[in-house]
């Protein structure tokens, strides 16, 4: 039970379904002094949101945020935030057929047998429109992480079995493309694949990466929360995830040691590292280099094409599901990605503040 | 802070450094009644000790565990287990020269870097020794599974690129060789691998999977803590591992959803499902059928050969590690793995309990 | 920091100010099957309303509460419930006033210290409409605790020196006068006693006893999150209370063990006791019989007679607070006593329920 | 399940029963560069041990503590700290007649309906030797406030129904008698009751105060993890507690506003106020004046007196206790109140550390 908050310090709590009233996140251990508006929640927000292009569903959703406690006067106060946008496209009925049977990939079932019964509109509890939460307090954790000189940055790292060219890596272009691919050549490539599958009934998968630059050493605790450790679970957390990994991750199974260690040497006095394989975590602490990640994303389960399955009634049938679905899901999940990274960093920095009792003098000299 | 302790009603604390007095685990939320002996512990203590093959490190350690409290006449009493286990080989000199630099692949400079300095015999906390307190606790969990009879089987799927073939699985051969492969084919292509491997003064990572076989459906709580993101950041905090996947994982990402999507039907009047690539997980809940999970381990980072890493003088030098080490950390990895599932299991399966009313009546009508 | 959720299975996380946009609660971890309406909550949330007598302060607010999420079909449905009451009446520019200087017996001083600023409106987060939340929490927790069988009857003791009789104790009598005594004697006294006050612009304080019925034996966790333990925190986490006892209390400590030991004894089968001085509770656990405790309330703060403080331009002032406050919150706060009572039981309930390992072999044998 | 931790960042895990092996605690977040030595710890257990008066149960205990983890080269490492005390003075024979009946005032019961059984050997876990694994997390807390200038400072205040007079209050005489109370003649006097009450077979209770100085502003958390609310839990988690209070207590209750409120000015440039009766915390948040708490501790439930009870074979019988017996607990439970109020503080102040973005800035500006 109660397993939607997520942070020790810093702690989100999202809330809602796909055809409730609103989804919404409240957020408890927000530093005060940060300037926020409902604009810098919004962006984000913006970049999640369906109906934006030929590649998403076109439910139209105006998911306007709204920042009901937690900041007066333009700066948040330390007290929770509470942050909800309204549901207003609740089409009800187009869900109100697959009440009665499971559809195969979702979660209609197991909600079924946890809970006895479920919201089985749009998938309830289940849906994407969760993330609407995670992407609003991701909002307001970059902000933390802007005012520290942090920044993220996230990707689409392939489409079925498209991946970007390293050599090609274009930064700018990842917001400018409704794959948010950062290799206009992948995009070209991706955009066919996906149509053609869009023609087909069918959906497709592909694998996000994030990075994350100007990172402090020392953030992540041992042994259990490790920073690898909390960002598994917070990017595993995320529908639709199966798979998460750090640095060369699956990759370094297959090396030597001699191959995969990252070795150090100096450079006008600072440590550097000869390679990052490790992705800028030892032992689940950051070192202070570049931090990356991937989470594998699966292909979108809701497919106009024909599936077996069974009813409530105990009968085999045969479906083929209607309504407005995203035909890959991996680009509008591309900001859900750098939400709980942006959230798990803000939270594993305010654990690590009195790792050392020097630190705990250095702020209590005041007193 | 605050980052050795694991689980929400099952929780443990590890606690102890590879060259302290003694290691340990406090196991606190153990349901009552369950009878325990020293011996349900040490068998899997036992699985990974070292000194046992010629593929891990000749280090003698008894690794004798003690039980301290918690159990009553044979059972247990609901109130905390200590486990502790004495550390007997600490040849502390075999480390005293690394105190000065910083060992590639190793939490070395991390640790400096975030508590200001370290305790280096050994890797202190970041050693694998650390481990012993979770596979005490894991075989604590894995005896409440029995008594509920779910059964977790965990092996070495791949060494280096020698993946086992699913056509020659043979599950009773896991603790019979000391690579941990189900597969003797496997086992002599991997041996030889790794013997090569020593000779050049080198090491190798691989991959581990585990499945667990009649669990019941309705465990992991949506939304922050599904069962996949729980085993994920259980799995992710054992060192050495760098990536997690849960069913068919990363290959997932690759697939259409057609291809990825597991089709249901009846059998004898049960649900049956024609595929299993989620793992038995869907919307971060357990269907009822086979869990499945991998984790990638990297190669171990102590190695004779020579490594380029600077000193805290600020010198670059190049080293040769000496001392004990496995050539693979992957065989010794396997019970580590697998207790972590099996502690992630009880936790989630205890937190499931009050999910319905109608369950926690069923409880308390006798009162 | 994150100070703003309460319980371990049954979670609540409560955000709003009193002169923001709105106040409310997020419940995560209740069952999923129990009927919930709107007016099951408001019911409550009218016991705490101002404005219902000459007692309470005459701002009026509607406070309809809104279930945004958990609900379907007017079940609960195990996901989290999010409940939201809009503040329609802020006049804030009673307030404006308070902003440069610090309220005696407020948390104005303590706020600024902490947070750098505060939202000087109305007490901003440490205001008494914080309440609504656990409050509407309290009314979803005893629709559980109904669905079991448990009930708790809330009062207030004494006002003042004026303390209730046990010989005329009428349980009716609580929601039928606004001083929400059982005892009409005692409410004649109180009300004359209150009403000079008010003439002299001060304000009083008293005591509210909680009694719950029909709890099962066997709540509570040894050793630090004992029944009585939470308990004290949730009451003491109520703003104004400054002491909590259970059973006896402070009067135990100058009894003799013989005069305060409950003896055992059997009537028709059943354990009976001859007193219950200890309160229902033992080693921390619950008993089966009767839960008592109380909680000591300080006077109102806000007081319309002469005080001297102090002014942020560093001087030394006289004030008289204006604006509509309570003579006394006492009676306004017996419904948030009872709230948070109900709420760390029903927690307290869930975390029991797989004490021992038969309990959880019954919950999952039909899997 | 799992009620044995305490804390968020300064975490205490505490295990062991009385006749158990061996009693102990795992300490997880202590910040890395405390100096620490078994002898910091020893000291205060000295405090607690049995069989140092005429007034308390002549059991003798050696009490050594061994710190097993989480120092190196005499100061801590940031990562846990194991301390263990082993169980040598184990009379079991004094228990077995005991595990057939029910001792009045004990938890023999409630774990029994809680568990299925118990070890009922010198109350098993709700002995107090749990208390042992507190006061040696007291003794490194204590340590790290007093690196922060912070002290504590606890006594009894009174035994039955004498109590220390104020005008005689000499903290120095706290550990120099046996009843740890700061006024000569009032140990005079409760000498001689408690005497009376030995000769009867007769026990009593009494009151600790403590209060805490130089105590930075800041510390606590709105609106459940209050100051004062952590700080009951943290009392009312020790066994015999039936009463919490901070400031004036109970006592505000019978009181005006314009009685109770503390009135602020300026001396020198500093705040100050005129009455601490709110006892340092307002909304939950230290001001930085002193801190006081009382705690009402019952008579001892362990009197050879003659008492009525029940055995399980459903008899009413009559029970003189033998064995060795404190006639009253508050001089031993001095030190665990101690304990608490340390451990409590040490983890709001860390929880405190972020509260503010600059408190982060200041921290991570050499990064």
């Amino acid at each position: 039970m109660a397993g939607s908050s997520f942070g020790t310090l810093f702690k989100l709590s999202t809330w809602g379904e796909s055809h409730g009233k609103a989804v919404g996140v409240v957020i408890d251990g927000c530093p005060a002094g940060i300037p926020l508006t409902t604009e810098d929640i919004q962006q984000d927000l913006d970049k999640r949101k369906p109906g934006q292009s030929a590649f998403a569903t076109p439910r139209k959703e105006a998911d306007q945020v709204d920042i009901l406690s937690g900041v007066f006067e333009g700066k948040t106060t330390g007290t929770p935030l509470s942050l909800l946008v309204y549901n207003q496209n609740q089409r009800s009925k187009d869900y109100t057929k697959i009440a009665d049977y499971y559809r195969p990939g979702h979660a209609d079932l197991t909600y079924d047998l946890k809970y006895g019964f479920r919201d089985y509109r749009g998938g309830g509890r289940s849906s994407g429109r969760e993330t609407i939460g995670r992407v609003a307090a991701g909002a307001v954790a970059k902000k933390i992480l802007k005012a520290l000189g942090i920044s993220i940055t996230t990707y689409t790292k392939s489409i079925g079995k498209i991946h970007i060219d390293l050599d090609r890596f274009n930064k700018e272009q990842i917001w400018q493309n409704p794959l948010c691919m950062p290799d206009s050549h992948a995009v070209e490539a991706a955009a066919t694949y996906v149509k053609s599958l869009m023609k087909a009934g069918n959906s497709c998968g592909g694998i996000i990466e994030s990075y994350v630059e100007h990172l402090p050493a020392g953030l992540g605790e041992p042994v259990f929360d490790r920073l690898d450790a909390e960002l598994a679970k917070a990017i595993m957390s995320i529908g639709s995830v199966k798979g998460f990994e750090i640095g060369n991750g699956f990759e370094a199974s297959s090396l030597t040691g001699l191959e995969n260690n990252d070795f150090y040497g100096y450079k006008q006095g600072l440590i550097v590292k000869e390679s990052n394989h490790a992705g800028g975590i030892y032992g689940g602490i950051s070192d202070g280099s570049k931090l990356v990640l991937r989470a594998a994303i699966k292909p979108t389960p809701s497919i106009h094409a024909t599936q077996k399955t069974i009813n409530q009634s105990g009968e085999e049938i045969n479906i083929s599901i209607q309504g407005r679905h995203d035909p890959i899901i991996v680009p509008r999940a591309v900001i859900v990605v750098e939400s709980m990274v942006a959230v798990t960093i803000v939270d594993m920095l305010l654990r690590n503040m009195g790792s050392q009792i020097s630190h705990i003098k250095k702020i209590y000299t005041k007193q």
